[in-house]
This record gives structure tokens, C-alpha cells and sequence, in this order.
């Protein structure tokens, strides 16, 4: 069975104007490729009600979940769920329920609601639509909470050949490689320091005995060169 | 005369998958609206040609500029001045200028080239089309020779008004100054540190004169529930 697909729409004029950077994209990717889910797009759009509406119109018929994040706090668009315990929740401070509060229960019927253990807004689900606060921490805890309830799939093998050697030089290796090897791709990252350089190759692919032979394939390329290689697990390594 | 529109495509299959943090969205986003250029959408995509063709080709008829990043290394995709300079780049050091780092040189033809001061294999123009290299250091500094080109507008009045109190007690507030003062948009992003809470109201519009006004009016709202307002140029102010 194939792998689900994803996007991540970042809904956000802060974004867009540079005020703030985002990082949800990022966490979302790795934590999505770690359950082997493949991220195919994400996109950063204004807060314009239409570019909302056909932006997740759009992809949320193109890939198998979305996930969407910014958009749930007071100011924008009856849960009663969602209201019952955002009720509860200012029943316990001095802060009144008002009519800006409420709207964040305004939940689209049929939702299900995503637990938010940091300030009770809760998220939704509708469809394969998941509706995430923006929040980074609130986005985290959200994920974390959701995530058993997500469709799995093969998580990724990746690894990195470490080669002490320039990309230009390597290249047609990682080519000839990546065609003998079904299911692998090669991306490939030159790095510099003082007096030195190389590239981390990085050999991905669903079936781990494949890959492990892309990898040692690349390696074996490399080494016939001249250069070492070392293939390691992704993300360690120096230089990168 | 309106602002010119902008996108942003950044296309790398390592951000996608998380193994890479992108920081080009970000920066690029400062800097763009720091001249005046409203940047609209950004978006991520996977190194796949037609994704890549169809996704330029959208972004650039639907705006006035489109920046690219990643994609332009030796192992991707003759442009007879770029190749001439990654000879006389590579004439300086003992790597060959073989096959692969030829393609660095693969550049449309009718294409204007932007200098890259940093590893000699330029980035381009084509249309409306500017395509940047995806290592940040290297966007940075091609952005910077080429700012001075790009089509200027008037840059945004942002002015931040520091409110202490909720952004669910003032969401009518800040709605009613928007609808009042035209051309302006209020959006707020509440805060919490240790015992205290608050809302960042950034005011931002193209007229300086409505913006401050409706900056102090937002303000003069909330002194009136009794609490502080301060207003601020943008970016700063504590607690946000």
C-alpha cells in the first residue's frame, strides 16, 4: 500500500509580511516523515477568506490529509462542544466569555474536535482536513495528541553518504545509482568548512534493504575515486 | 500606483521531508515587504519538473515577481556567460570543471544573470522569474546585488500597539477601527509570560497618516476599559 500524501497550509498575513517566522512547517515535516507520511506541498497564504477556502478546497482533494495551521484564535470566524469547554475553561479565571471568545467555538458542524491541552481552543477535524492553532507549542501539543489517530505508513529509510569529496564530482555516480536502485532517490548537499568540503548524500527510499544497497552502491563509487565514504545513519555526521 | 505583488517558490525535497529547516521564506519576506513589494503566497514543492514548470509558470502570471530558491546546484538541470564564469572560477582551483558542474551553467537562454558573489554559479532572470540559489548565504547576497532592480513600492506603515489585555476583549475594537479607517488591517497576536497577558495589535496600511490614526484610536479604545496601550513602531515592545 502506498504511503498516505500530505500538505500543510500556513494560513498567516505575519508570515507572509516577515514579522514572524515560520516554524511550523519544519516541525510538522520531520514528525510526518517520521510516521511515514509524505509531505508534498506546503503553501503560505494571507488571511483572505476565499484563498482559505479554495487553497484547502484544493488540496484537500489532491492529497490524503491536510493540515492547516493559524486561523482558530478570537478575532476570526457553535461548536458546542468546543464551546462547552472553552465555558469551563474561563469558569476558572476572571476573563469573561464574550462574544469574541465565543467565536472560537465556531466550529463547522460534523467537525471532531482536537484536544488543546494548553489554552482549551480546541483544533478540528472535518474530512482529512486537520485545523491546527498556529501557535508553535499549541500546534506541537495538538500533533502529539492526534498523532496515534493518523493513517501510518512505511516510514522512510534514510541514510547519509558522507563523501569527502565536491558534488560536482560525484554526480553522475548519484545518478547511475539512483537509476540502478528502484525507489531511491539521492538528494545531495555540498558542505564547506576551512580548508575542507564534501557533500552528505542522502540516499531515501521505502524498502531499508534497497536503500542500504543504494547507499554501499554510492559509497563503493565514491571510495573508487579516491575519497572516503561513510555511510550513517541521517542527521549525524559533521559538516552538515 | 499599487504595490507590486510577490511569490515565493522554494523547491527542495529535503525541506519537504524535514531534514532541512527553510529560512529563506522568512528572510526573503522581511526584506521584500521592507521595499514595498507585498508578498502574497510562498509555497514548497518537491523537485520534480513538471511540478516545478507548472507551479512557476501559475505563480507567475498571477503576480508581479516570483522568487525561486534551490534547484540550481551541479546536479540539476549553456548559457555561455555563466559558463565562462565557473571557468574562470574553477581555473583558480585544481577541481575539473567536468560534466556536472557544465550543468551549473544550464541557464535559459534570453536569461539575465544575477551574480553570485559567494561560488561563482549565478542565479537568473527570466520574465518575471528570479532564480535564487537555496543555500541562505548565497540567496542572501544575490538578493543584495539585485535589490536596487527590483520595482519599488511604497512600503507598509506597520505600527505595533501594545495592549495589556486579552485579544478576546478587544476583537470588537479592533474590528470596528478597521472598518473605520480604510486601507488599514489590525492583525493581533496575544502574548503570556509568567503572571502577566497581552495583545500585540499590529496596525499596518499604505497611508501613514490613516495607519497612526487608527493606531491611536485602537488605543484610546482600550485605555477606556482601563487598561495600558502604548504604540510602537514595529518590532518593538516587550512580551511579543
Amino acid at each position: 500500500m502506498a504511503n498516505p500524501t500530505a500538505a500543510i497550509i500556513v494560513i498567516g498575513d505575519e508570515i507572509l509580511s516577515g514579522r514572524t517566522k515560520d516554524r511550523n512547517i519544519g516541525w510538522l515535516a520531520e514528525q510526518l516523515g517520521s510516521q511515514g507520511i509524505m509531505l508534498r506541498e506546503a503553501r503560505v497564504i494571507p488571511d483572505i477568506r476565499e484563498v482559505i477556502i479554495e487553497t484547502v478546497q484544493l488540496l484537500s482533494a489532491a492529497h490524503d490529509l491536510v493540515f492547516t495551521s493559524g486561523g482558530i484564535g478570537p478575532t476570526h470566524d457553535d461548536h458546542p462542544e468546543a464551546e462547552a469547554r472553552l465555558i469551563a475553561h474561563y469558569e476558572g479565571t476572571d476573563i469573561e466569555f464574550n462574544a469574541a471568545r465565543q467565536k472560537m467555538a465556531d466550529i463547522p458542524e460534523g467537525a471532531a474536535l482536537i484536544d488543546n491541552p494548553l489554552s482549551a481552543a480546541p483544533g478540528y477535524i472535518l474530512g482529512n482536513v486537520h485545523v491546527f492553532a498556529g501557535v508553535p507549542s499549541i500546534l506541537q501539543a495538538m500533533f502529539e495528541g492526534l498523532r496515534d489517530q493518523l493513517p501510518g505508513g512505511v516510514a522512510m529509510t534514510r541514510l547519509t553518504v558522507q563523501c569527502a569529496i565536491g558534488e560536482g564530482t560525484i554526480a553522475t555516480i548519484m545518478e547511475a545509482v539512483q537509476t540502478a536502485h528502484e525507489g531511491v532517490s539521492i538528494g545531495s548537499y555540498p558542505w564547506f568548512k576551512p580548508g575542507q568540503f564534501g557533500t552528505a548524500a542522502v540516499v531515501s527510499g521505502l524498502d531499508p534493504h534497497i536503500t542500504m544497497a543504494a547507499a554501499e552502491a554510492l559509497a563503493a563509487g565514491v571510495r573508487d575515486l579516491g575519497a572516503a565514504a561513510e555511510i550513517m545513519p541521517l542527521g549525524e555526521g559533521g559538516g552538515v
